[in-house]
C-alpha cells in the first residue's frame, strides 16, 4: 500500500469480486470528495461454483477472470495504489482461492484483497452512507450479497454495529432451489433458515435501534424495483405490503423461468425467491414497514476508504491503537522497538530490496502489536498474539494483511517457522523473513525493557547476512548483549543467515 | 471435584510432582487454617529423564512410581477430595505426559493435575504466605525448582505478579554440566543463561518493588545452609557476600563430586553449580542483598487453597467473573444458558450418569464462558472462545480443567469434534459429549436473547437418547424453535445421539 495520496491520482478505481457478481467503479478524487465516472457490474456467480469441499470449480474461476479482463481494460495504465480489489464471501470460503487469486492478479496488476465479512460490513456502510443525503438519527444497511448479508447500524459515517451472517442470495439458492423448482415448502424452508441465522443478531440490532432502514445489492434493488412497479411503493422502496403481495405473485409459480415480473431481469430469475426469501425473513425478524434503496455500496466505501486513509484517517491507525490498549501492551516498550526497527530498516533497505512503503508500515505494525499475546499468558505468547491477530476483525485490514502482520508477531522470538514463510513466493517469503530479522535486532535491543541509553549502532546487510557494528568496546562492556545476538545468531542460522555483532 | 467442604475431612493431603523432587504433605484442617502432620520429599528427578523430543523415559517415569507407591500407603483410605496432586514443569513439557498420569492415578487414586506456571507461581505464593509471620508492605518470593523458576509479589495473601521462567536446577544441569565437571566458562555460561531469561522480567518486577525477598525450594534451602554454616549468615539465609565466598569455592573444585561443602546431602551435588549460578543471577538482576527461606511451598499452597475453595473462597470463581467482563459477555444471557442447562441437568442427572458434583460445576463454567470468543469475532467465534479458554492463564484451573472446559466451548454450536471426545476414556468421553448436548440445548432455548418467557419443559434421557416435551401446542405456535430443533437433530445424529421435541 503506498504512501502517494488518493487524491494525487487522477483517477481511482475500486472492484468488487463478490458472490454473485462483480462489480467495478472508476471515480476522479476532489479533495476529500469522489466524482464516479464509471459503474460496471457482471453477474459472475462465483459462489454457485463453490462444491461441498468448498473448492471453486475451473468453470467458475473462468467466468470470473473473463469478466476481470474486460475490466482490466479500464484501469490498464493506472498506477500501484490506484486500484483497490476486495474479494468477499466466496473467496474467503473458497479453499483454493489463491489459486484464482494469483491468476486475477495477473490479468489486473494489482493485488487482491480478501476482506472478512465485518470488515466488508464497514466498507458497505461507508459507501452506503456517502451516498445517501445526511440524515439525523441512526441507519440500519442490510446488503444481501449472494454468500453472506451484512447488517450495520451506524450515524453519519460512523458504523456502530457491524454483523455478518452466512446467508446469500446464491447459496441460499443452492440449498433450496437448486432445480428452479418453487413450492411453498421450499419457500418456507428458506424463510425459516433465514429467520434461524437472524436470531443470533435480532437483539442486538433492536437493542441499538434504527430511525430508517437501507438496503443495497442488486437483490435488494430488483425486489423494490418489482414492488414499485406492482404499485405497492414508490422510489424502488420495498414495503411490508408490497412483499405480501409479491410473495403470493412468486408462489403462484412453479418455476423460477415462469418469474415474469415487471423489474426482473431474467438472469436475475433464478435467485429470486431465495432472495425474497431473505428479505421477507429480515423484515420479519427486524419488524421493518420499509426499506429504502441505496445506489452505494461496497465499492464506493472502498473507494472512499482508499481516499480516508490519506485524508482524514487511515483506519488501521485507529484499529492498532485500540489493539494495543486493550491487550495492556506496554506502550513505552512498543515504542523504542518501532523506533530501533525503522531506523535498521533505513540502513539496510536497499541492499535487501525493502524499499517499498509497505515493507516499512509492516515493520511498524509488527513492531506496535507483537506483545499482545502477553495478555492471554506469557508461555507461548508469540504464538497467542499471532492467533488474536490472524482471527480478530481488524478494521481496515484484509485477511492477508492480518496473515502477514499475524507471522511476524509469531516469529518475534525463539524459532522462526521456516515453512510458513514458504508459504509465500520466494521473493515475499525471502522478505519478510528479512522483516523478521530486523524486528527480532529491535527487540533484542530493548530486551532489558526500560529506558536504558542504547549506543548507535549501523547495520550492514548482505544477501544473507547482517552485521552489528557497535561503539568500539560496548559489546565487550556489556557481556549480556553479546550473549544475546550470540543466541540469535544460532536461531538466525536455521533459517540461512548469518548475524554477527561486533 | 466433590463439593465436601475440606474441613470436613478429617485429614487432607497435597502431593507435588515436581520437576526434581516429589513432595508430599499430610495436614489435618482446623476451620480455615491447617495442622500439618508429616512432610516428605524424595528426589525423583523427572527432569533429567525428559529427552531432547520431551519424552520421559520409562526409567524415569519408573523412578517417579516408586515414589508415588510409597507415598500411596499414607494416603489409603482418604476419600476423594481429600486428596489434590500437581504436576509441574516436567509434566508440562513431558509430550507422553498422559502415560505417566493413567500410572499415577492407578497408583495414587486420586485425580494428578497439571498446572500451569502462572498457577503454581499463584500456590507457591500462597504456601510461603501462610509460612511466614505477616509482615508490612511487599514480598517478592522466588521458588527455584528443577525445570522452571517461580516469581511472586504479593503483600499479605494476595499475589500481585506472577512469572513463570523456563530455567531450573535440573534442566540447567542438563545443559551446563551434563558430565559432572566444573569449569568457569561453564559456569559463566549457565550465569548468562539465566541472566539472559530473567531480562524478560526484571524490570516487571522492579517496578512493582518490595521489601523483603523469600525463597522456598531445596535449592534455595541448601545454598542457604551451606552459607550460614560458613559463618557468612544467620538463619539459612542467603546473603550476597555468601554468593560471593560460596562461588570462589564451588569454581575451585573440577568436579561436582568433590563438591563436599556443610550442608549440602551428597544427592544435591549434582545440581548444585547449576542452582547456584541460577541464584546469582537472580542477586544480580534483581539488585538483592539478601533472601529469606521458607518452608512454605507449593503443596502447602495446594493445601490452602483446597481450604479456601470451600471456606473464604473459590479463586475459581473470581478467575470466571474476571474473564467474562474482559471478554464482555452479554451477562444475561450466560445467567439465562447457566440455568437453563442446570435444570435440565438436574431431571437426566441419574439415567445419564451425571449425578457428580463435578459435572454440574463444568456445566454452570461452561455456561458462562460459552460466548467469550464472539469478541474476538463472530466468524467461527466458539474456537477463538476454545483458544482463549485453553491457553489463558486462569487462577485455579488445572491444564485438564481447562482443556474440558475448551472443549465445551467449542462444541457448543455447529459441528461437534467427535475426535476430541475420543481422546478421552470412553466413559468420560460420552459424559463429555451429554453435558455437551445439555449445554447445547440450553442455547437454544435462548437463541432469541431476550426476556421472552420460555415454557416448562420435561427432559427425558435414555442411553443415546433426549427428548424434550413442551407443553401442548407450543411448538406448533413457535415454528422457529421447532426448525431450530429439527436442525440440532441433524447435529446430534453425527455423535449417536438422538433428540426430538414435542
Amino acid at each position: 500500500m503506498p504512501r502517494i495520496p488518493a487524491e494525487n491520482f487522477s483517477l481511482i478505481a475500486a472492484i468488487d469480486l463478490g458472490s454473485n457478481s462483480f462489480h467495478m467503479v472508476l471515480a476522479k478524487p476532489e479533495q476529500s470528495e469522489i466524482r464516479l465516472l464509471d459503474r460496471l457490474g457482471e453477474k459472475v456467480q462465483l459462489a454457485a461454483g463453490l462444491n461441498a469441499q468448498r473448492h471453486l470449480s475451473e468453470e467458475s474461476i473462468q467466468r470470473g477472470l473473463d469478466c476481470l479482463r474486460r475490466f482490466a481494460q479500464l484501469i490498464s495504465g493506472l498506477p500501484q495504489g490506484a486500484v483497490r480489489i476486495v474479494g468477499t464471501n466466496a473467496l474467503r470460503e473458497a479453499h483454493n482461492r489463491a489459486e484464482f487469486i494469483r491468476r486475477a492478479q495477473e490479468i489486473l496488476g494489482h493485488p487482491v484483497e480478501v476482506i472478512s465479512g465485518r470488515e466488508e460490513a464497514r466498507l458497505i456502510y461507508l459507501g452506503v452512507s456517502h451516498s445517501l443525503p445526511a440524515a439525523e438519527g441512526k441507519r440500519l444497511v442490510v446488503d444481501i450479497g449472494g454468500g453472506s448479508t451484512e447488517f450495520i447500524i451506524g450515524e453519519s459515517f460512523e458504523p456502530q454495529l457491524r454483523e455478518s451472517l452466512q446467508m446469500g442470495s446464491v447459496s441460499f439458492t443452492g440449498r433450496f432451489f437448486p432445480d428452479g423448482k418453487i413450492t411453498p415448502a421450499r419457500y418456507a424452508q428458506a424463510y425459516t433458515a433465514a429467520r434461524l441465522e437472524l436470531m443470533n443478531i435480532e437483539k442486538g440490532l433492536q437493542r441499538l435501534g434504527w430511525q430508517e432502514a437501507v438496503g443495497s445489492s442488486g437483490t435488494i434493488r430488483t425486489v423494490g424495483q418489482v414492488i414499485q412497479n406492482g404499485g405497492y411503493s414508490n422510489n424502488g422502496e420495498i414495503t411490508a405490503d408490497g412483499l405480501v403481495w409479491l410473495k403470493r405473485k412468486v408462489l403462484k409459480q412453479s418455476e423460477v423461468d415462469k418469474l415474469d415480473l415487471d423489474g426482473i431481469k431474467p438472469d436475475r430469475r433464478a435467485i429470486f425467491p431465495a432472495g425474497l426469501a431473505i428479505i421477507e425473513a429480515i423484515f420479519d425478524a427486524l419488524q421493518l414497514r420499509r426499506m429504502i434503496y441505496s445506489e452505494g455500496a461496497l465499492r464506493e466505501g472502498v473507494l472512499y476508504d482508499m481516499l480516508g486513509r490519506y485524508h482524514h484517517e487511515d483506519v488501521r491507525e485507529r484499529t492498532l491503537s485500540s489493539l494495543m490498549e486493550r491487550y495492556h501492551v506496554d506502550l513505552e516498550q512498543a515504542a523504542r522497538v518501532e523506533a530501533k526497527a525503522l531506523s535498521a530498516l533505513d540502513q539496510v533497505a536497499e541492499p535487501w530490496g525493502l524499499q517499498d512503503e509497505s515493507y516499512r508500515e509492516l515493520l511498524s505494525w509488527a513492531s506496535r502489536v507483537h506483545e499482545i499475546g502477553l495478555d492471554i499468558a506469557h508461555y507461548h505468547y508469540h504464538k497467542h498474539g499471532a492467533y488474536l491477530i490472524e482471527h480478530s476483525d481488524l478494521a481496515g485490514f484484509s485477511r492477508q494483511d492480518q496473515q502477514v502482520l499475524a507471522l511476524l508477531v509469531r516469529s518475534h522470538r525463539r524459532n522462526i517457522p521456516k515453512e510458513k514463510f514458504s508459504e509465500f513466493s520466494a521473493d515475499d517469503g525471502d522478505k519478510l523473513v528479512r522483516l523478521c530479522i530486523l524486528l527480532r535486532v529491535a527487540i533484542l535491543f530493548h530486551h532489558i525493557r526500560g529506558t536504558q541509553e542504547m549506543p548507535k549502532v549501523q547495520f550492514k546487510a548482505e544477501e544473507r547476512s547482517l552485521e552489528l557494528i557497535f561503539p568500539e568496546g560496548w559489546l565487550s562492556a556489556n557481556p549480556l548483549t553479546q550473549a544475546d545476538f550470540e543466541q540469535e545468531a544460532e536461531w538466525l542460522a536455521r533459517v540461512g543467515y548469518r548475524i554477527s555483532a561486533r
